[in-house]
């Protein structure tokens, strides 16, 4: 029995391959924007909210309207992820670049669109002045350092070794050169978890962060206007794991707010967050048809998607559970590691897995896609990226990136 | 002190950087026939001798036509692979496709193309049987399982928990069966080892083949008339490594040879093998600038490459040596983390790596990386991928891929 629900069912699917041959993304626009109002609805006590979705999650410009639409901004971290906001339409404050080991060509273009800058390192400063002497709006980026109290999230790690972020020291200098230069507007940023689905870990980037801006203010005698809690809410990607209880977190965070901002007379501040990962990754599905079944030491599924479509299990030994269409009731008799076609022993897709009896020809949905998927895919061994469709609010579906081709494969070669 | 060689110096680079902005590859034309003529130079003793380069290792076209003039053929696992090849203007024998989980469209190809078929399956006998009924030769890759005697090696690990190969009953039954199509010439095909620098575990390779090769001979009565040994001879990656003694290898090669098929009064066999790693590996440099130097729990190094450019160090936490253009011979005083501009803290080249004191600007050379380089890129986070050069042996440099742009990453988007 999967225990894993799906927003559409085998005959949805077996139309849609008619148009589309497996493998592709498929986003669900509907649940995408539910669960964005959601992430808002939790924050109505404070005074303004704002999520700056993580474009690297899932860089599609539909993807990018669609949240612009419910209110969302965006966080971009390169050129290319500025450019794609730009041609989304977006500007102004609506964009946050939070970069690091950044060049001078990306503050100028960040600059040009008038995007929040929310500076990594205490010698972007100088950096910055070249291309823009005075901002409007400055934000730096905390690294706590070995000031953090939990255990170490398992994927960004100690904070002392994170390249991101500066000091509490470097945070006062660079606060008081800004503020000193004349700029008037303050927002403070950390994101010190990935993927974190306990509370008590995410608390404590806003406990710091709230910590800092009360000490801040006092010290240098600045009003800052927003602060940008990051990411790194995980999401449920096993069926016995438990989503970040949302309610819970924003009122952890506003009990906070209340202690060390309204208690302390400080003035109003906005509240940011930069959540990717939760916004789109269980909404997004990769959908592939098995090809080949074979049976050496172990039971192997073979698909027609593999690492190069989602490289989290193969890199990263991550789970994304899997669904095979029409057989969701089926009891899970076999135990199968499902496999894809490239030459590197790591491109599995689940190892070991508990699953029905599978057939050449049934279709697979990988879910928990949304996230971190098509946009980390590579071109290993000649292998191509896939599609990625909307399967919009009223059923339809719409290609919203085409599949990659041999000629784009080999369009930065000269034969 | 700098203990590893370079084929070029900071001024050449200089010369070359006013053309091709940094990140680049560059790859040494010369370093790589002299180890080609090497590799086959030791296999002198052998009745024919033939190394297919795996192309994955880096599919540049420029790259397969001068191993092509070394004498090499190409090993496919892919039908972009098969295409690349084709486009090289290879055919026929030259190409030995080995892939897994296939598809038919690539069986179509690879049987178009007229390339050496090796079965990575026994289902895949009645699915190649409708493109190509009787094969011309036919081989069949071995998956030893628990027979084999060494601990696994680190990155191929145990055999029985690959997804390559057959076992030896798979194999004597494909074998009979395609016998008895009527096919006259054989192969056999093993691959369990990566970046393998034990000789020992190298030699448990060709010995399993040869124990295979007399043992079907005898009980099924044909004549094989190759064996292909693989690749997975590793590179010194750190200074302290070295090398596979290729003259040793050969000679452990030689031996078994002698006492298992001549001994035996079996037909001579060719031997074959598919080298990539070793072949271009060493050969290959990525090129970048220091753009970028921060320190707060720790001293970072930013350059302009990234995990976009070179996977390994990021993704396996490998080692790749790294010099500074002009300062081989200063002291090792700093300890540095070199990092790219990911928004991805594993996106290090190097952590807690002794080097001379760096300055924006400086040149530094990542050595290694003419295998899994350039091929193994990825474009998250906008990233784009670099150009790559050829170092001709005349001393001059050319471009054989150029660099993507903005529009090759936007290119299979609607706006």
């Amino acid at each position: 029995m999967d225990n894993k629900q799906l927003p559409f069912g085998k005959k949805e699917i077996e139309q849609i391959v008619r148009t589309y041959p497996t493998p592709f993304y498929i986003y669900d626009e509907k649940a995408i924007l539910d669960n964005a109002r959601r992430l808002y609805g939790v924050f109505s006590w404070a005074s303004a909210y704002k999520n700056y979705f993580a474009v690297k999650v899932l860089p599609n410009p539909h993807i990018i309207s669609l949240l612009k639409q419910a209110g969302m901004g965006v966080d971009c971290s390169s050129l290319a992820e500025l450019v794609l906001a730009e041609r989304c339409g977006m500007r102004g404050e609506g964009i946050m670049f939070t970069s690091n080991n950044t060049s001078l060509e990306e503050f100028t273009k960040a600059a040009e669109l008038k995007a929040i800058i929310n500076l990594d390192d205490i010698s972007h400063i100088p950096m910055l002045e070249s291309v823009l002497p005075v901002p409007e709006i400055i934000s730096f980026r905390f690294n706590p350092g070995p000031f953090r109290k939990s255990v170490g999230n398992s994927i960004i790690g100690d904070p002392t070794e994170a390249k991101f972020g500066m000091t509490k020291e470097q945070l006062l200098e660079g606060y008081r050169i800004m503020r000193d230069k004349g700029v008037k507007r303050f927002g403070l940023h950390t994101m010190v978890v990935s993927n974190e689905l306990r509370l008590e870990a995410l608390a404590e980037t806003a406990e710091a962060v709230l910590d800092l801006v009360v000490e801040i203010s006092g010290k240098l005698n600045i009003t800052f206007e927003f602060i940008n809690l990051g990411g790194g809410i995980g999401i449920a990607y096993k069926p016995e794991e438990q989503a970040v209880d949302l309610e819970k977190w924003s009122a952890g965070i506003r009990s906070m707010y209340e202690a060390k901002i309204i208690n302390n007379n400080l003035p109003p501040l906005k509240i940011f967050t930069e959540s990717g990962r939760m916004v789109t990754g269980p909404y997004g599905y990769l959908v592939t048809r098995v090809v080949h079944e074979k049976h050496t030491y172990k039971d192997y599924v073979g698909v027609d998607a593999c690492m190069a479509n989602l490289m989290r299990p193969g890199m990263y030994g991550a789970y994304h559970h899997i669904s095979i269409l029409g057989k969701e009731a089926q009891p899970q008799t076999q135990v199968y590691d499902v496999v894809g076609s490239l030459c590197e022993n790591n491109d599995k897709f689940c190892v070991g897995r508990r699953l029905p009896k599978i057939e050449i020809g049934d279709i697979l949905v990988i879910h928990d896609a949304g996230a971190h998927g098509h946009s980390m895919g590579f071109n290993y061994n000649g292998k191509l990226r896939s599609a990625e469709l909307l399967l919009c609010k009223d059923g339809s579906h719409k290609l919203i990136r085409r599949a990659e081709t041999l000629e784009d494969y080999f369009s930065t070669l000269v034969f």
